[in-house]
C-alpha cells in the first residue's frame, strides 16, 4: 500500500471510529485521542515502557488494558521517553529497593499507590493485591483521560466499603424489572457456550469504577437459579469476571427448597431446610469457588419468607447465613419490608420489624436498607434504619435505574442524590454521625460493610440507554469506592473522560447536571411529595390514583390532598414516623417552621394557605416549583443545544431528542398534578405558571400499559 | 498533527474499526477495503465522479449510501479515472442522447438498468422511480462488493413479486414472539421523539435486498397499535422508510372496534363496524399516506376472526379490503387456520376452508400462506393451496427466524428450504406449474403478488445473533426479488460480500451453507418426520408429548409410532390429504415406493422393518439420517475451523461457540428421538450410531421454561 493510499484510508477508518465511539459502547474506557502533543508524548512514554510483575488473568488484563489505552490514545509504539517508566506489582515481589518507596500496610486487600519517583521518571503502581493493581491502572489512566499531571503523583487510594455491588433485578426471560435500557444483558439460553465480549467489558468497565460485585438475577427471585441447570451459567459469568476482581453473588428465593421439588417446608429452623441451602451452598462453591453469596427479599411484596413459619428475619438471614459460612459467603438481606395486614405508616414498618433484632444478626449478614423509608423517590429523607441499629451491618441500596425519576429518558445525575443521603446527620452517635459513616462501618467500628445499586444496564447499545445513565453508574461506583467524594468532583471526572476536556464544556455541563436532580424534583414531587407516580410502572403522574387493594400502593395515601391541605403527617400528632429518627432531627422536622422545606410535605400536612419562608402561601410554592422544574429543563435543553461543538453527533443528537421527551414529561407532570391539587385547594395558579393545556380527566384517562420495566411475572 | 503522529494515529484507528465491523452491525453494507489496487483504482475513478439526477429524500439516500461505500471500500476523492463517470437518473429526467442508450419500457416502477456506455467510461443507472434508482445503486455496489468486473455491465432488474415484506412478530412490551435475536428493535416506548440511527440503517439494509414493506407488529395483534397514540409512532418509523421506498404495514385485531371501547360487535357486516375500521384507515392514512395496509390472523390459534358472527374469511378480509382500498391498501389475510373443532388432519383444514372462495376475494386482498400446511418445519411439502387457488393472488409466507430450526444458534441457510419449495411442481398449470408461478403471478396471471418472511431481527448488536442469520434475511430478500434465484448463487454473494472474496473460502462455505439445511433435517426430523419439538418454546426434541389440549399439539398426533410403525397415513387410506394436491403428484405420493424418501413419513405410515431402497429397514435407515445430521455438524466444525484466516475474529470465535450449541443439540435430538421411538421399534441401532449417553426418562426430563421466544401473553 503506498502512503497516499494508506493516509487516504486512514483517514476513512477515523470516521468509521467516529460512528463506533458515538454509540457509547466504551463507557469510560473510551481512551480518547490526546490532542496536545507534549502531554501525549510525556503519557506514551510511560505507557510504553511498562514493567509489570507476575504473569496471572489478572496482570494480563492490566496488560490488555494498557494496550487498549496506547491505542486509544494514539500512542505510536516508538515514542518513549528515555528513561520514563511505568512498574506494576504486588508489594511483596517487588524489588526492595522499590518496595520502601511507598508503603501498602495500610492499604489492606484493594487498596493502591501510584507514585511517582526518581523525580517522576518512573510511575510505581504497588499494592497488596493484583486486583488492587487493576485498581491502580485505571486510576492512572483515569488521571491521563483528564489528562491531568502525571509529574509527581502520590495517590494512596482504598476503598472506604467492601462489597461495592451492582444488583441486577434481571429475570432468567431478560426481562429487567425496572429496566429502562433494553433487556437483560445475560443471555442465559446461549450460556454457558456463548461467551459474548459484552461480558468482559462489563467486567472492565465495573473494575475501572472499584465496582466488586454483582448480583445477576432479580430480588423478586426464581428458584432455578440455583438448580446446576443455571449454576453452570453462571459460572461461566463468573470465570470471565474473575481477573476483574468482580464476585457473582445470586438472589435466593426463600421458598426454593420446596418450589425445586425436594422438601415441603421452607421453615428456617427446620433441619432438613438447612441441610438443603448447604447443599445448594456446597454445589455452587464446587463450581465457583468465589461465589459472594445471596441476596434475599423476604416476607416483602408476596415474596416468600420466615413469617409463614412464624419465624423471624434474623433466623432466615441467619440460616442462609450458615450454609455460605464455610465459604466465606455473605448474606445480604433486604430490609425492604412492609406488610399489607400492618396499617401503620409504611414508611415506619421496616424500622419497627428489624430494629428490635440488632446484634442478632450473624457476622456475615448485611441489612440492606434503601436509602429512604419508602422507595426511590426523587427525594426522601434518608431511611431511620441508619443509625439505629449500631451492631448490625447496615448497607446501603440505592436505585441506578430511574424508576421514579423519568425512566432512561430524564436526564438526572443522581450522584446528586447519592450523596445528599450519605451527607445527612443521623445523630445516631452524637453530632456529624453521617449516613456515609454508618455504613462505612467508622460508627460502631463494623467489621463487614456493603453498598449496592440497582442496576441502569442493559442491552442498548451504549448499556443504559440515555448517554447520561451512564453517570450515574459511574458515579455509583465511585461514591461505593468513597462515599465522601464530592458529586461535583463525580460529574467533572465523568464529562472529562466521556465527552471533552475543554474547561467551558466541563463547568457548564458540571452546573447542568448537579441542578437535573433539583430539576426532577421540582416537577414530579416537590416540598416533600412522593410516591404519586401512575400505578405499576411508575411511569408519569398518578396522584388521583385511590383504587389499588392495598392502601400504601395509592398515591392519595402519601399526599393525602383534600380541602384541609396536603402532606403526611408524620409527628406525633400523626403517624409519629418522626419518632424514628434521633432527637435532635426529631425536634427539629416535628414543626414545620424548622422542617427543610425539601421535606416539607413528608413530614407534615399543611393547609393550602400555609405561609412559607418567602411570603407565599403552601400552594402557590407548590405550582412555582412544579414551573420552576418545566423551567429548569428548558434550560437544560438550551445550554445543551450550545454544547453541539465539545459532543459527537450521535450522541449530541440523541440527548437532544431525549430531552425533548423530558421536557414533554415534566409538563405533563406540572398539569396533571396541577390540575389535581387545585380541585382540593380552590385555589388560582400563581403568575408564572400557565393553565394546563388539558382538563384533569384527560390526565386520568392516560393509559400507557407497556412502559417498560414491569415484571412480566407480575 | 505531524506525519509520523497522524499514521501512527491511524493504524490505532484501523484497529478499532475492525472491533467494530466484527460485531456484524453493518450487514451486507460493510464496504469493505478494496485490496486489489487494479480494482480499486477502477471502482474509485466511477465512484468519485458521479453525477445524480434530482434533489429528493431518496436522492439524498443514494448519495449518503455512495459516500459510505466510497469511505468504506477505501477511496481517496483525488482518486480519479479521467473521465468516467457513473450517472444516476430517471429516465424522463435524463438527457434524450441518454435516454435512448438503456431503454426502461419494461422496467415498471421498480426495476432499474446498469449499463456500461462510452466504452465502459460511463456507468449510467436508470429507472422509472427513484427508488428504482437506489435499487440499481444497491445493485451497482453489489458487483463492487464482489469485485466483479464492471468494464462492460449490462444489467437489466425488476422484481418478480410485487410486495416483498418482511413481517415482525414483535409485541408492544418488546418481546419478540419466536425471536431469538433479543428483543424487538422497535422502541415504542421512546419513539415518536427519539429515533435510533437502528431504523435508517434497517431500511437501508432492507432496500439494498430489494424488501419494500415491513410490517411492525405480532399476527398475534394487540388493539392499541390502530390508537392515535401508537399511530404517531409508527407515522415516525414511517418516515425514516420512505426514501428507502419500504412501506409500513400493522396487524389489524378483529375484534379491535370492541377492545377499543367503540362498539359492541366486530362482525364484518356490521354498518358501523365497516365504518368503524374506515375510520381507522382514514385516520392512518391522514399520517401515513403510503401506509401499507394491513396483515391480519383471524380464527387461528385462539385469534378473534369472522367466525364468530357466522361470517367467512372472504366477509372478514373484504370488509377490511374495503376500508384500505380508497387509499391503495391491500390486505393479508392468513390462510394458517385450524380449527379444534375439527378432527380432520390439521394439514388439510386451510386448504378446506380457502379453496371454496376461491375468486371471492376482493382484488386487493392477499392470501397468505405458509410455504408447508403444518408450520414452519425443517422440511415440508409445499402447501396444497398453492397452486388450488387459481383466481386468488397467494402471498408466500417463509419464516426466516428458525423457530422449529434450532433458534439462532444453529447454523442453517435457509435460502435451500426456500428455493426448494419454490421449484416444486404444482402441475396446477399442467407441468412446470412451479410454486414460484404461482407466487409471482404467471399462472393465471394474477396482479396482485407478495412474499412475506417472517424475520429474525432483533436488539442483538449484528441484528440476528447468529453471524450466519444475517445470511438468511439476505437470502429471504433476494428470492422475494426473483424467487427462481439459485441458492448457491446467493450462498455466494452472501459469503463474498460478509467474509471474503478468496475462492478457497467462498467454494468451501458456499458448500457448508448449502448442505447445512439437510443436516438440520437429518438431526431433527428425517424422512418426513415433523412437528415432534417440545412444546410450546419448541425448543429441543419432544417426540412423546401427548398431553397437551388439543390433538393436533401434540407431537405424537404428528408421527403416529406404536407398535407397528410410524408416520402419518396422509394417502386415500389416511387422512387422504394427498387429494388436495394435483394428480401427478397426488398418484406419485401415494405409493411409498414413488414417494420421495425427504416426504416418506409425511404421506406414510410404515412398519419399522419397511424396506428402503439402500435395502436397509425403515428403523436403521431413521437412526442413520440422525446420525448423519450428527456428523454434518461435525463437519461444520471442522470446516470452519480451518477458515480463521479468512473471517475476523469476533464473528470466528462466536461462530464457533454456537457450533458448539449446535452439536450438544443434534446430539441431544438424535439421543432423544431414538430412545423414544426405540421403544417402539425394539430394534437396535444400526452400526455406526452410538447409544444414547442418558434415558429416555432423562430427555424427557429436560425442562427449559425460559427458552426464548414465547410470547408471554400466552
Amino acid at each position: 500500500m503506498n502512503l497516499k493510499k494508506f493516509i487516504s484510508l486512514a483517514l476513512f477508518s477515523l470516521f468509521a471510529v467516529n460512528i463506533q465511539a458515538q454509540e457509547g459502547y466504551e463507557l469510560w474506557l473510551d481512551y480518547k485521542e490526546v490532542q496536545d502533543r507534549t502531554i501525549e508524548k510525556n503519557y506514551a512514554a510511560f505507557l510504553n515502557n511498562v514493567d509489570i510483575i507476575g504473569n496471572s488473568s489478572t496482570i494480563q488484563a492490566i496488560k490488555e488494558e494498557l494496550q487498549l489505552a496506547r491505542e486509544g490514545f494514539g500512542f505510536d509504539d516508538s515514542e518513549t521517553g528515555g528513561d520514563s517508566k511505568l512498574i506494576i506489582g504486588v508489594q511483596s515481589k517487588l524489588p526492595s529497593s522499590l518496595r520502601n518507596q511507598a508503603k501498602t500496610e495500610n492499604l489492606e486487600e484493594e487498596g493502591y499507590n501510584i507514585t511517582s519517583l526518581k523525580n517522576g521518571k518512573t510511575i510505581l503502581i504497588s499494592a497488596n493485591s493484583e486486583v488492587a493493581l487493576l485498581y491502580g491502572t485505571f486510576g492512572l489512566l483515569r488521571e491521563m483521560q483528564q489528562q491531568n499531571d502525571i509529574s509527581n503523583l502520590k495517590i494512596e487510594e482504598k476503598p472506604k466499603i467492601q462489597k461495592r455491588v451492582l444488583n441486577h433485578w434481571d429475570n432468567l426471560d431478560r426481562t429487567v424489572e425496572r429496566g429502562y435500557a433494553g433487556f437483560s444483558i445475560w443471555d442465559w439460553h446461549l450460556l454457558p457456550e456463548l461467551i459474548k465480549p459484552e461480558y468482559k467489558d462489563y467486567a472492565r468497565a465495573n473494575a475501572a469504577i472499584g465496582i466488586n460485585g454483582t448480583v445477576l438475577t432479580n430480588v423478586n427471585s426464581n428458584a432455578l437459579i440455583l438448580t446446576p441447570h443455571y449454576i453452570e451459567k453462571v459460572k461461566a459469568l463468573a470465570e470471565v469476571f474473575r481477573p476483574y476482581g468482580i464476585q457473582v453473588y445470586l438472589t435466593a428465593r426463600f421458598s426454593a427448597p420446596i418450589e425445586l421439588g425436594d422438601l415441603d417446608t421452607a421453615d428456617p429452623l427446620n433441619e432438613d431446610v438447612k441441610q438443603w441451602w448447604k447443599n445448594i451452598a456446597d454445589e455452587i462453591y464446587a463450581e465457583i469457588p468465589d461465589f459472594g453469596g445471596f441476596l434475599v427479599k423476604a416476607d416483602s411484596e408476596g415474596q416468600p419468607g420466615p413469617f409463614q413459619y412464624d419465624r423471624t428475619h434474623v433466623d432466615g438471614a441467619n440460616m442462609l447465613a450458615e450454609a455460605v459460612a464455610p465459604h466465606d459467603g455473605i448474606i445480604m438481606w433486604r430490609a425492604f419490608v412492609y406488610s399489607e395486614e400492618d396499617p401503620d405508616d409504611r414508611a415506619k414498618q421496616a424500622y419497627d420489624q428489624f430494629i428490635p433484632y440488632d446484634g442478632n444478626f450473624a457476622d456475615n449478614v448485611l441489612v440492606q436498607v434503601k436509602n429512604g423509608a419508602i422507595d426511590f423517590q426523587p427525594r426522601e429523607p434518608f431511611h431511620p434504619m441508619f443509625g439505629a441499629m449500631p451492631d448490625t451491618p447496615l448497607m446501603m441500596e440505592f436505585q441506578i435505574t430511574q424508576e421514579y425519576l423519568g425512566f432512561s429518558s430524564h436526564l438526572v445525575f443522581l450522584p446528586k442524590l447519592f450523596e445528599e443521603v450519605l451527607d445527612e446527620d443521623t445523630y445516631a452517635d452524637g453530632k456529624n454521625s453521617t449516613v456515609a459513616k454508618v455504613i462505612d462501618g467508622t460508627n460502631s467500628n463494623k467489621k463487614l460493610t456493603g453498598i449496592a445499586g440497582v442496576a441502569n444496564i442493559g442491552t442498548e447499545k451504549n448499556w443504559t440507554g440515555n448517554p447520561f445513565g451512564q453517570a450515574n453508574w459511574y458515579g455509583f461506583g465511585r461514591l461505593a469506592w468513597d462515599p465522601y467524594m464530592d458529586s461535583e468532583e463525580i460529574a467533572q471526572e465523568w464529562l472529562r473522560i466521556n465527552f471533552s476536556n475543554e474547561e467551558d464544556f466541563v463547568k457548564t455541563m458540571t452546573d447542568l447536571l448537579i441542578e437535573s436532580r433539583e430539576a426532577v424534583v421540582n416537577y414530579m414531587t416537590p416540598l416533600g411529595l412522593h410516591h404519586i407516580m401512575a400505578t405499576s410502572h411508575h411511569y408519569g403522574p398518578g396522584p388521583w390514583v385511590d383504587d389499588l387493594g392495598r392502601p400504601e400502593w395509592n398515591p392519595v395515601y402519601y399526599h393525602k390532598a383534600d380541602k384541609n391541605g396536603i402532606g403526611f403527617d408524620r409527628t406525633s400528632s400523626g403517624s409519629n414516623a418522626l419518632a424514628q429518627y434521633a432527637k435532635p432531627l426529631e425536634e427539629k422536622y416535628s414543626n414545620p417552621e424548622t422542617t427543610p422545606e425539601k421535606y416539607l410535605l413528608w413530614f407534615h400536612h399543611l393547609s393550602w394557605d400555609y405561609e412559607m419562608d418567602n411570603g407565599k402561601k403552601l400552594w402557590d410554592n407548590i405550582a412555582l416549583h412544579y414551573q420552576k422544574g418545566v423551567e429548569q429543563v428548558e434550560e437544560m435543553q438550551a445550554t445543551w443545544n450550545k454544547m453541539e461543538q465539545y459532543v459527537n453527533e450521535r450522541e449530541f443528537k440523541k440527548t437532544s431528542m431525549l430531552l425533548e421527551i423530558q421536557l414533554k414529561e415534566a409538563k405533563w407532570w406540572r398539569d396533571a398534578c396541577l390540575s389535581y391539587f387545585q380541585q382540593f385547594s380552590e385555589m388560582e395558579l400563581p403568575a408564572g405558571v400557565p393553565e394546563p393545556e388539558h382538563n384533569l380527566e384527560h390526565y386520568k384517562s392516560i393509559d400507557r400499559p407497556y412502559a417498560p420495566g414491569i415484571n412480566p411475572s407480575w
